[in-house]
């Protein structure tokens, strides 16, 4: 079972189309892995405060149907790869269990001069180099 | 006993100051507004759907303290005037009972060309015209 | 040549960890696309008041680099796959004739309902279905 | 005459109503904020890397009439009041040279602890505390 989190969509989320911004899931993302994180025991402001940053590597993100002003969402995260240095998470925004949009994030550690740093140990090792 | 409403800082919200950024508690009272709107049983979402658009006319806020990374805050949400066209709500974000930032908050009620509208009937009239 | 578009990071685009934040990278491309556009003849205001509206189907992203606050980026625009129905524009973010962020955005034009529409027909079509 | 900035108005910027979310013409104010402060000689960005953050602590904000999708808006920026550890500047986002939105932004120095500082000695002192 995926980690899943809830978001609703406010007036900051959507956009004059009358749909959720498109960079805005990507926000909708970030929490629900920062909670799915904790959940794991790994606290991002503490990894923060020690000078380690979850970074971004990669996000392969499909918009299949728009979420409007209201909504109550689900964002699931799961882990597709794990490795050492990168984990490919999978996170899907969902409505009514209906799949809204689709991605695939793959983050690394760093510390404050950008360099990759081992991630903390919760992952079990799948795939990712 | 004003309204209360949860929200948590993510790294979203912040700025490259460690601090969150000043536009972003505006954003927090709006999710604050809709969920103590919600609770009168004003549905932001059902107003939009009929044409309706709660719009802010005026805010007055004050940042006396930073909230930062990972922080679980409060927002608060109380009725300072309430007049037929116009409402002014004291908004208020706190971190362990110390506020942060105070706002008043007007907003108004329009259609689509931008006419003002009573506003739903469920604020007991005080001073605001 | 690919078209150029120039932005400036202000502290809005930044996060707690000194750099852009990873869902703002969106926002400056797509700044970028509609200004594309407009060269090309296509107002995405116009479009919009028609009931006309591009939406992005699909981001690949790689965040190579972090941007830093006050630095004067370029974003660049091209073509890479037209087709009638969807288009596949290469993105880049730039400091410095380095690229930071690369991305292939797909999008489409759909009407009021979602439905999908023909794009407007500036763009030669290559292979994209 | 004050500072002028220009600004338009994409996608990113505006809401399901249909206009400039509220929040975001703060962000336009600290955008032409940053632009106006460089042409008095003061980098926001290298007092930054000093440790010296320039924060906002109060705004006054009146917003009249609603910027729209496409829209090149103004901002402009002038001293209201100046003193050594505060500074009020009058900013107004206008459309064809009619005020949009009306705001008094009060802004001081802090450094990395929050203790006040010193403003740059760009501004002419005038009431200010």
């Amino acid at each position: 079972m995926p980690h899943s989190f809830k978001v609703k969509v406010y007036y900051e989320d959507t956009d004059a189309g009358g749909v959720v911004y498109y960079a805005n899931y990507l926000r909708f993302m970030e929490r629900a892995r920062t909670e799915y994180l904790a959940e794991l025991g790994v606290s991002v402001s503490e990894l923060h405060d020690q000078g380690r940053f979850l970074v971004v590597a990669h996000v392969d993100i499909s918009y299949r149907h728009p979420a409007r002003l209201g909504e109550n969402l689900e964002v699931t995260t799961e882990v597709e790869d794990a490795g050492i240095m990168k984990v490919a998470l999978r996170q899907r925004v969902l409505k009514a269990g209906s799949v809204l949009v689709d991605a695939l994030v793959t983050f690394a550690c760093v510390d404050r001069e950008g360099k990759p740093q081992r991630l903390p140990p919760v992952f079990s090792p799948t795939r990712v180099p």
